[in-house]
């Protein structure tokens, strides 16, 4: 069987990190194109991967029959759009998370899916990491009892990506915190607790910390450095409440916040047994066994979950498998998040009907 | 001029611990009675007192025109019915927290303080804590710049109290953690943050661990032994998101929960700077400056939160100064925990009209 | 029922610190002699316990129809002869561990025991410890598969105690730290693993560090101040390994040892899964399961073994139980370590037939 | 002067990893051939190296007069068979650890040895370590006073290589941890002590962890990965007790255990200082001075000890100086670890006779 042949749409750090390493490690998968609109970014990939071509307009890959699969790696004020036209020119697409800037772009992207039939996953990689998948299956289980709350907390002191650049402009990334840590976070909840569909939504999201740019004291800058001439109109920090048909889920987080103290976990609150998971490291559960308190830390072989992720996708396409990342499992998220930012603007709770 | 005479309504482990040792050391205030249902409470009183003569009966009191104050210390049931018939009386009241079960009873005891024009505060003593008041002071001055959020933890993995007892009746308290605990928690951020009023709350408490009393495993018990004979019909965890003319609130608490690790904090979290306080500890002051991030400790001499309460009580009815713990600022919290319980059993938001 | 009368042979620190503490507080008992041969101890005992009788020779006790019980707390070589005249006199003993000097002491003092059918229990006060009895349930369970290995580690840097008193003077304490701690280790290893008969011991115990009295460097000295004056002739380092119709046991021992680590755990090795107890302190369980490695600790409402170990003392003479703590089963490790001491003379393994 | 030729058998991971490396940068000699039953290997090893021949057959090497000195880094079963033939060939050979499978093996090998008069070393590269002769050095100097006891702990939780295959057949390796592991960490001591006569070996080896091979949980596999159609009759748990005419030594020693603390280490106990050695990395040296005591770390450019080990090779091929890896001293401890193997059957102490 012949290799499959694939192209990458944005070359940035995610791209490169993550994606182009892991289709390098496939067997089943070539990179044919890798397309950036900043040419030597597209340059910079071919050397490091070692073959493939240079482009700096997508549609060529459109117009390539040979290409069968897509990975969108580009700012997300291009998610939809690139990932709609890759559809229609019948690509299968692995899209970057967030789905999107808004849950009607995420819709949008959702009914292309449907109507072309074609494969359309989104970059919620932590439903391929090996500690997530331990605690759906104990939750699945039943070990945990019933699950009847989490609390999720991403909060760190000084955090805000590239201050000024695409992260922080609101028309470019749809948000701050909520949608580029908090979609993450929520995810894995989501994710471990079956899918429930959300019931009631309520949330504020604050622009604070980020706003005085000149101001803004930090150590380091992902993403960075800041471009202080740009735009700062995201979520810098949020906090909400969310009713589901299975747990209540409350949360806090903050790319930047004037504590001190780095909270990034997920509390797995059930009526037999807890975990707090430590975001992208280990967990430990929590349980009770005649009248002791257990204390219980698991080691695994964590495995890659990027290369888990990439190397499904190749799989499902040809398999035909619905995979956990796929479009209509995490349209879910994609509207608690617009639901989050609407009831913030509006100062009330949002009710979604059944 | 002489002392004031006073009576302690309830003999129970805070009437010890904290009124009547105070009272003793007050040099203007004097015991005349200590009531209890149990006789050999109030006699243990007596004993630990000194003093004072031991009685059954509450009546005994409303009858004594020398008595001019009084601390109710009963279980929350009755701190509405025996406050009004002390107001009535014509006694000034000090009645322990919560000020009732509901906000209805609070509402009575407010409108009775109102048409007798004697004290009525709540034990809220919070109010006369040294750390709790050096950071209003800062709030107020603007030191943390705005304050738009405060995050309060005040969650423990076994400390249900009492199980099966007065504590975990609701008949008789009211409700559990969000009750019992939460109402200091909420009470120091509305006074640090002025009191604000509240505008909507949504909450959701859980009664899960205790349910299942003979298999709810824990290392000590406060206010214990169990009572398996007893009832358990209160929360043991609460979560909830209150919006307010000030600052967001987020809150979540747990008597019991299966993750081991106890957070007690409030965070309060300013564009300038924020504060960690530690429940009945110390407190952090992080902010900015030049580029540099501080972490800033407060040394001070705490004092005794329970003294400067009741000295503040004898004071205040000599001087018709009103202090921060009176009806008509505790009143709101009261209002916010009954919209919590509410929004809670409606599973959607409470909004609350100005 | 009128409470049983007992003695205290002994008013040492163990006997302050444990003994009549525990006595005090068990509501069947009461003492009524305390006995030293330096009067001043016994009256400071008398004052501390808020009565009984103070005396200097404790044939008065043996004298004393109405004394049931005695506990004794005296040095080493006493015990033995101590033992068996209270035994002969028709008293049950709680004799504090070693249960003697040398196994052929101990051996007399069973067969005493055997004549009179009096009690003797030896303090072997970790059969009475929660943790403990928690991991001889999971042994016996089978929670760890088979037991296989044990190995021992009771090493301090510098814990000599009392430099050249009776601690370390070997023909009144039997030995040094083997005897000392070691006894203790070694009981715990017999309790949990079910106390298998031994069948080859060897070992070597060294006096080194101690030796050269004057230029022992130390920080702190329990049971001290040195006596300069005074005799070191006992262990302060042991090795050992020995075989059991069980697992085998390793072991290294150091009072004193030029290795700064202090390392005090049991580790008990099992097919299925492992604990390490610290010794006096909490544990952890080592487990697999579906390719995860778990390490779990657990909490568990310690209890004061002290107490556990004389009210059962006081409660087996009413009901005729054996304890685990019987001379019948503390005999064995009176024969490893006497074995151990054997081996380390000659250089060579002790075979113990069966 | 030219190149002394030399040729590798057996081009596994420690021939690649450490003698092909070290034969390069060593200016005095030259690999002429590289040899492996599978051909592939020794392709790539000419390849690494940039030069020499490929063969499947060391005969052609024992028929090569050229040919001066050889590396046998063959599986343990053939490490004798080939040493003698090359030694009966005229070549010096440096033969990996263990020298043999069992002690007769070995002691055929060194008497091969003496009639050949050819250099035998084996590869007991701690010789050559930096930090391991400034240990030596301190003991040989009296640093430590005297050195009375030495515990090895070479313990890991799930460290049990290539399960099924070579090393866990016991036929080809000999044996499991002990004979693996504990070769070097008994090496060291045996060196840094003087390399004193063994008096008594006692020990136990377990094959236990291991044995059920489908089950057995691990996180990584050196040496995989699992072949579970092959043999696991080797020891994965070993404990011992060594009387020599030096100190004693215990030791501990696990491929695989249920105790998830990993402690590879030998604490060397004198009676004026002693050292705690990390295999493989740094030590601390305790002390004490005016009742001070005192802990050192000691800093030093480590080297590479493989490249010390071929150079010193080389060098005393030319120079006839005997080197301490010698089979005549390395006999000693092939010695020991067969005794311990023998006691483990036995389940009794070996005397070894003068």
């Amino acid at each position: 069987m012949s290799k499959m042949k694939v192209a990458v749409i944005g070359c940035g750090t995610i791209a490169s990190n993550a994606h182009i390493k892991a289709y390098a490690a496939n067997p089943n998968a070539e990179i044919k194109y890798f397309c950036d609109i900043l040419k030597e970014k597209a340059d910079m990939a071919v050397t490091e991967y070692g073959g493939g071509e240079a482009i700096e307009d997508y549609h060529v890959i459109l117009g390539d029959p040979e290409v069968e699969a897509v990975s969108i790696c580009t700012p997300n004020h291009l998610h939809s759009s690139i990932s709609i036209d890759c559809l229609r020119a019948g690509k299968h697409v692995l899209c970057e998370k967030p789905a999107a800037r808004t849950y009607a772009e995420a819709l949008e992207m959702q009914k292309v899916q449907h109507e072309t039939g074609k494969v359309l996953n989104i970059g919620v990689v932590n439903r391929f990491n090996k500690g997530v998948n331990i605690i759906k299956e104990m939750i699945d289980n039943g070990d945990l009892g019933e699950l009847y709350h989490v609390y999720i907390s991403f909060r760190a002191q000084r955090s805000i990506p590239g201050l000024g650049g695409a992260f922080t402009t609101k028309s470019i990334a749809g948000g701050g915190v909520l949608i580029d840590w908090g979609v993450h976070f929520l995810d894995i909840v989501m994710y471990c607790s079956g899918d429930p569909q959300p019931r009631t939504v309520s949330g504020q999201a604050y622009s604070k910390l980020g706003r005085d740019m000149k101001n803004y004291a930090f150590l380091n800058m992902w993403a960075g450095p800041p471009k202080y001439s740009g735009t700062y109109d995201v979520d810098d920090f949020v906090t909400g409440l969310i009713r589901t048909e299975g747990p209540t889920i409350s949360l806090n987080g903050a790319w930047a916040q004037n504590i001190g103290v780095e909270e990034m976990y997920i509390d797995f609150l059930g009526d037999k047994a807890g975990i707090r998971l430590q975001y992208g490291a280990d967990f430990k559960i929590y349980s009770a066994q005649n009248g002791i308190l257990l204390e219980t830390a698991a080691k695994y072989k964590a495995g890659d979950m990027f290369q888990n992720e990439i190397d499904s996708f190749i799989d499902c396409i040809r398999t035909g498998e619905k995979l956990p990342s796929h479009i209509d499992t995490v349209i879910l998220s994609s509207k608690i998040i617009q639901a989050i930012y609407d009831s913030s603007e509006q100062r009330s709770e949002i009710v979604i009907s059944e």
